[in-house]
């Protein structure tokens, strides 16, 4: 079965630390919103062993699946595969074929020390391989490790995508120009009455005017249309203040 | 005295179900490391009673302190405020200057239901006011709750910035056109001499070349230099494959 839930796990000090604008989670959280897995959490921790350790524990017990990001690449601060290994208990270990395509790729005095560190993955992974890097990602228990360069990232996610969620969310957004605070309450009755859409308001302006959204998501396409006509006629109500 | 490491918790739906790109963490991360304060987790979660509880007291006692992002308008989904307090086990209580405020702005007929809940803060903090907005954030304890709109949330943070640091960290960037495996090793040797400075390696592609870059950070100034120093004298050795 698909897994219905998911949470992100970047791992990258250069997220943390404002040099990075965090690029793979927006991406992954629009593909899984399409593809009807509801992303639950997305944390951004260090390049850190016992970070790594405690926070992918912490995520794959509660979650179906876990997708991370970053930290599989030759350098020191590589260390995303060795730290899940540890999580899991298992041992590190180079994997054939992985070795195999970069002796093919770099030759065998091409191997060198930083490419063999990225033949390394957690003993009972499966690889995912894309088109777009001869290291492949991993894919071990319930969690699939993932480059954290964007095209990669990107292309590594196609391919695992088809495991992820059944049915599909759809999402209206509705323009309205009023102060939040004016339909708050009737908007909340619409949300009690309808609990398989979820219902949000976001704020904005045009100018010195109010002018946001109210965005209706949910699975059910026939429960999200009408609770978007019941918006509408809540909104048609409403006297601007 | 001042945090020296601090977490982001956004909490928000929008964010997760791929609608909004997440910009404030960005923004907190840039000032953070100005400042000097080691910014150790995001965590993005939903707007969620129990995963807000959950998440916020897991932060608050790892970190010296937690800044929040969202939830604090006036719709049924705003609920930042009372589950903070009750991860703090305090009352919700209406705040005396907010409801003054609010009722000198917007008149007493127009302090509805709406704007009412957000006159509300946990017993016991001290508010963040802006000039962007006259509702304002709160601080409880080590908890600072600000909004998730990103104008009012950049203002709210850059008053309580103070608070946040004492020593700024500084980072130099250096140009690569190497494959980093090729330095991989080396670049390990100059880390495990420099632990007060972090050392990150990024690779990039112009167009089918590598063109990366040797990220370094430190507190220390002088330490900072030296390394950088070293990892220049070490990339002129490097023979290209």
């Amino acid at each position: 079965m698909a897994h219905q839930t998911a949470a992100i796990l970047v791992i990258g000090n250069e997220v943390l630390s404002g040099r990075t604008r965090e690029a793979n989670a927006f991406y992954a959280a629009g593909k899984l919103f399409e593809a009807g897995c509801k992303l639950s959490e997305v944390a951004v921790i260090p390049d850190e062993r016992d970070a790594i350790i405690s926070t992918l524990n912490r995520l794959r017990n509660k979650f179906d699946a876990v997708i991370t990001s970053g930290g599989i690449g030759p350098t020191h601060d590589d260390i995303t595969m060795e730290s899940i290994a540890e999580a899991f208990d298992v041992e590190l270990i180079e994997h054939n074929f992985i070795v195999q395509a970069m002796t093919e790729h770099f030759g065998a005095e091409g191997l060198n020390e930083g490419r063999r560190r990225m033949t390394r993955v957690p003993q009972g992974s499966k690889l995912i391989r894309c088109e777009k890097t001869i290291a492949p990602g991993a894919r071990i228990g319930n969690v699939y490790i993932l480059a954290g360069v964007p095209y990669i990232f990107e292309s590594q996610l196609d391919s695992i995508l088809h495991q992820f969620g059944d049915r599909p969310y759809r999402r209206i957004e509705i323009e309205v120009k009023l102060a939040e605070s004016l339909f708050a309450k009737p908007l909340t009755a619409i949300q009690a009455q309808y609990d398989d859409v979820e219902i949000g308001s976001y704020p904005g302006r045009c100018g010195p005017d109010p002018c946001g959204k109210i965005c209706l998501s949910g699975q059910n396409e026939g429960r999200l249309n009408e609770a978007v006509k019941a918006v509408n006629a809540m909104l048609k109500n409403i006297i601007p203040a």
